[in-house]
């Protein structure tokens, strides 16, 4: 395994809780910044509010406000902070549960007040020339949307951008379409990841056709294993959102339905993509070893065609190497000269042969 | 990877859109040709118009006119273009952002005024001996059908003969009559292009048979892929149409019905065909890899059969090469003659062992 | 690909419809026989008349007789005469588009006035050890069965010797019971052609495990194909008879139910002895390429370790043979001897050594 | 194969009726006794009769009679008689057709006054080491369940015991319960099969372990078919007892329908635990391949390193066994002893070289 | 197989009771302690009671005592203990037939009067690094809950504790509650035996890549094989808890639903966490495999290289060991050196050849 798809050791996961009581919130996964901050973007269509690293007690307003609000946290490790918003809005311990632990895997669960949706934040990573990948959990509610990441820096830029700017439909729309705009942006970057593996992958398969060389192979599997994590990132990602297309919630409204559609297709769509790069990788996996084994069988099959012909010959020479007495050619005038071209017939002979039947 | 199924480097695909807002019309894909084109075909059963290179404000009455109209756009990169007949036809943003986007998988979609359809256009190309791909997408309305696609030249010569002379029942139906003539074009090329690989299949699997190559295993792996396009392409080609022969919508009129049906089965035709030509392409690879390994093993087994022979003649001739004072056998008057004796017999008898055990 | 299964260079498919209208009448296939013939055989209980080689006209009562009628066309090359039969009888212009197409895959479809039956029908062919197909569609009207075939000789030579002689429930019943003994007597014959490939494969499996020849393989793949050939025939009959069972059509009454029932059971018998015979196929092409392997193995060792015993004698020989002044060993008297004792040591050290690692 | 799955050539199939009238009795199978005997077992809670190798006509009153009557044939090679008790019980024609056809599968089909089901009877056969498969089908009527097996010898001895002894509930029961306790006595031998090659497929494992041997591959394909055939059987059981638990019929009780679902769970299990020993097979025969090639590498290794150790070797004895008049090292005092030390370096340089690089 | 995966020669299984009326116990599996014991914990949310190893007839009253009692019973090899049980509680006998079969498959079964279902509980063993896996039955009634498993020890230590404590909702929920959380208990150590595996898993696949050894493919193997019991495991408890969830029975609360719910997604996990390390097994072993192969072809590569090199070198010295009156290059002065020259030009070139071939 390249160091790019391995993981670190990975810190207990949850198997830590065994025996805990269900809905005790324990901070599952690798604590990636110091302290957690909380960001509050609230906003109508005539209206902007943007507040930075503001204690847990100022979101409460938000929990009521008129318009839309959307608050980040930036650092789920800060079980305390999380619990404390729990509070304020209203969360199921079991929901705060999974929100802290980064070993969830992606779902999208409905309750009375709220929807909870857990997701994979995925972006490629040029070093690595692999994918990272970020926990991050959104709360829908009917007037906010919460989210939860393991730290600073995220893909959501441009929705900010969009929401100051009041540029395009958002800042007219309701919590679902800010929802919506989330995960639009998180699909995104699937997008982006799964063009840079597949220009990964198209580059190798043409560089490793003119040139095969013994660690293709690996980067073959390495490739495949990062195409294989993103599509398992994917394909519940897309149950979600058809689940959320088809939703009868009050909170799901009708007008956003053909975006949550579109998203949908979105997903589909790197589903097929990672499908036909996989496929790609498989012919790619059986071309590198059919050409691997022709080699070594050509190796195989010269050097043996050079010991057989000499061997032959070889005996010739030891039968007039022996040292009897009465070995009457020995004494014959162009004896020496006839077994070489005994030799040399046999040799061209087996040459010959070898070529009539295209072993040559 | 042959240069008839190798890609050209992608322009940006999808990623190129990360952040943008929903509804974002950028064009996806190669410009084809310099400048977009509009196309018109306005008939009923008892008039017909034909008018070419038109400006788009020349379409607006085509929206509402009685009869049928058939608005066929060459070009879809001019985004300004196709914006504005969004907006004469009443087309909803995500539509037009999928018009113009030529990595938009096939899909059919139903809007409140009118159907969406994307398609793959697909022509046999005897150069490369492989498929051409064309980005299609149909808007079916109450009245009108608009088509669009990347450049001019199409597989819809005979529709436009056919409107053109009145011939067969086409002037008299409706729109929906219109779209399926143009999805039945479409899928009679699908049979043409499975037709002529699956004849450079048998070819390739007669004469393979009688001298294979070691080529042929590379041709084996394009023609598999090329199928393995076609099959993709067919696949929701075949959906869609499904979708269409049982969809409730008004424009789909009940006496199409049977038509859609035939052309469900076309495509279904074309899938088992084209899975027919998998599992022969899946046989000759499997009959020409174990021929190929036959050969191989003939080979190293005739080889070492003669090295084995002569190694244990060699020793005997190197026996009778040592050069010991007292080697009673080397004064002997037929010692010569009797170790040549000695020396056929063991060559004989390996060669007829050989033979017993049936390795010769 | 032994000829048995091999095509003739098919005659252009259904790609050379490519752009004609929908419901064009197009033979595609090879024609068979010369001329098309009619044969008409009516019944009821009481009476029976049968008819052969009458002009299309002379059909034309028979579409509204009392009692049954079925009327059997030999040769759906004669597109003139399929028309003329289809406007008498009512037939929809793409059911007749599907009549003469030889490569129309499987399937059922009710029209309003008669549900419409492609079925291939399946012999097994003793000279080229596969089987023949021929294209055979059934057109099951309220008073009525047409059927249509490529050329004469069919299987339904028992189906009209009970209705000549009255034997059993046939001339009692009604035109889907008609139609049921015809489908049956098809299914018999794929029971037939299924038992017969059976007997050679299960020949092929005891002579090859006795004497395993390199030819087995060929023609473990033939079976193979001809096998697949055969289920995939099957696979679509069984949808077909499973819904004719189910129908609601007025056609198919309820005391002909339990047929159909039986009939479906039947087609499921021959799919569950394909699959048998598939694996079993799949059991000998394991089992062979292993004795194969083995074989060669075996050869390849055996000559590897003849080799390997002598060469470090020759080496021993190669030493003695060395033509130093000063060889002490080469004056000592029993020197020959004492090296001819080192050298049977040696060897029969490496073989006791080869015996104890049980590579002997 | 080995003798215990070869089948004897088979009487001719289900193919010797082509062209029969549907419902025509004709015995397809191997005649196993020579006269058909008819048992009856007649009871309710408070009475118990039974009658041994009776004429047909003696079974008349049982059809009808009070409390429950288990008519059991051992035979069905006899036409005449399972037709003479079919008029007498009121089956269909296409029910004895199939109660006469060993070949016939597994299903279970309702008829107006009874339930037609047929079985596989499965026993361990220890000398064979295989299973023997009986073709067994029973008729479930409101009062009488009939039993028709193809010999004597069955799994329902406990059955008779139960009876006659009036031992746990199965006396003051309905048919249904004497149906139930039928299938759960053919079900509980299958468990006793599987039970047995398992112990088969354990020692196996262990033995080969130890010490593979040539002929073990043998012996896992052979187990691999016969769990296969276990599977192949105990499917559709499972599928039958899943359809009587949930069937809506009169004559299965509701106090049995725990019973039943008490025996699918049984079928259930039998097809996991053949899952599982078809999954321990699988991974002893890719074990077993892999320790065979293995080995193999093993044995040329070792052999191809003692060749190439000696070839140098020899070529240098070759080089001093040269004739040259003019070789200076030849007149050399110590010319031999350098030689040899020349070629033991050479030898142990190689050695060294192979074990550095861990080949040796 | 290591030891740790192989099973202890089993007990008889369920065909043992071939031939036994339904309802039958008999107790399959291996007795593990000496004498069954009965441990009851009785509690409300104000009060507690623990009582252990009475007899039991002082178990009657808790089958309608107020609040919840959990009878948890160790040692089911006590079929009497289990029969008299049974009838204080009411227990069907094919309920207590299950009880006491250790063979018995995962299930969940709903009588009248409660709701039976099969478990395996798993823990992590250090020792043999498998799992141990217990037989563990449980039956959830109005106001009780029994537990039976095979001997003393299980995973439901935090249970009690936070029973004694009253720490959490648990004293104050009904015994539904109690039964999900003995099966979150199981299931937290389903996660914590899938961690431990896992952690082999990441361990041998770091250490392997840096040195791989002949016996990584049977730990491979063996890991594989305890991740299929697992899974095995796993997979009908999803589908048990699932039914819980979704079920309609009174006795499951809809307050308890979402707990439900939460563990149904765990058991989702833990079948993800194990189809991931199935896969990172299945790339191991592939990369092993293809490890190997690589090794083993660039041994007789070498070796194949050096025999080569010297077959033509020792020809020549042969020819010049012929022992010919007549052989003019013997006389010359420099004719050795010559031969010498000659020889190192030919191993150079072969040598040059073998480079830039790049077989070297
Ligand atoms: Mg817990
Ligand atoms: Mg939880
Ligand atoms: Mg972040
Ligand atoms: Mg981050
Ligand atoms: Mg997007
Ligand atoms: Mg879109
Ligand atoms: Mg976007
Ligand atoms: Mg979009
Ligand atoms: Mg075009
Ligand atoms: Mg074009
Ligand atoms: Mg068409
Ligand atoms: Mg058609
Ligand atoms: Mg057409
Ligand atoms: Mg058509
Ligand atoms: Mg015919
Ligand atoms: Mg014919
Ligand atoms: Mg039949
Ligand atoms: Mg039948
Ligand atoms: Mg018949
Ligand atoms: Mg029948
Ligand atoms: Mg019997
Ligand atoms: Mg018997
Ligand atoms: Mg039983
Ligand atoms: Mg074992
Ligand atoms: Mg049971
Ligand atoms: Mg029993
Ligand atoms: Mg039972
Ligand atoms: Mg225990
Ligand atoms: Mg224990
Ligand atoms: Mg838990
Ligand atoms: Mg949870």
């Amino acid at each position: 395994m390249s160091p790019s798809t391995k993981k670190k050791r990975r810190p207990r996961g949850s198997g830590i809780k065994t025996g805990m009581s269900p809905g005790t919130m324990v901070f599952i996964g690798e604590q990636k910044q110091d302290r957690a901050r909380i960001e509050v973007l609230a906003y109508s269509e005539a209206t902007f509010d943007e507040l930075h690293d503001i204690p847990v007690e100022q979101c409460r307003p938000f929990a009521n406000a008129p318009g839309v609000s959307w608050i980040n946290v930036n650092g789920i490790h800060d079980v305390g902070l999380i619990q404390a918003l729990g509070s304020i809005f209203g969360l199921h311990p079991l929901t705060l549960e999974d929100l802290v632990n980064t070993g969830q895997r992606l779902k999208i669960e409905e309750f009375p007040s709220y929807t909870f949706i857990v997701l994979k934040m995925i972006t490629f990573n040029e070093t690595t020339q692999s994918i990272d990948v970020e926990h991050v959990s959104l709360i829908l509610g009917e007037r906010f949307v919460l989210s939860f990441q393991e730290d600073a820096g995220d893909v959501f830029g441009t929705v900010r951008e969009r929401l100051r700017s009041a540029k395009g439909r958002l800042r007219s729309m309701k919590a679902d379409y800010l929802a919506y705009s989330l995960m639009d942006a998180v699909v995104d970057h699937y997008f982006l990841a799964v063009e840079r593996i597949g220009e990964r992958i198209e580059d190798l398969d043409e560089r490793s056709l003119i040139e095969p060389r013994p660690e293709d192979i690996g980067e073959i599997h390495r490739l495949k294993r990062v195409i294989l994590m993103l599509r398992k990132a994917a394909w519940p990602l897309r149950e979600e959102i058809g689940a959320l297309e088809k939703s009868e919630l009050a909170m799901v409204r009708p007008e956003t339905r053909l975006f949550w559609r579109d998203l949908y297709d979105h997903t589909i769509q790197i589903l097929e993509m990672a499908d036909t790069y996989r496929d790609i990788l498989g012919g790619m996996h059986d071309t590198f070893l059919s050409s691997m084994s022709n080699r070594m069988n050509e190796i195989m099959k010269v050097l043996t065609i050079i010991a057989t012909i000499f061997i032959p010959l070889t005996f010739i020479a030891g039968v007039y190497g022996m040292n009897f007495v009465h070995m009457p050619e020995l004494q014959w005038r162009w004896g020496y000269h006839i077994v070489w071209g005994i030799m040399l017939i046999v040799g061209c002979g087996l040459l010959a042969y070898f070529k009539r039947k295209k072993w040559l």
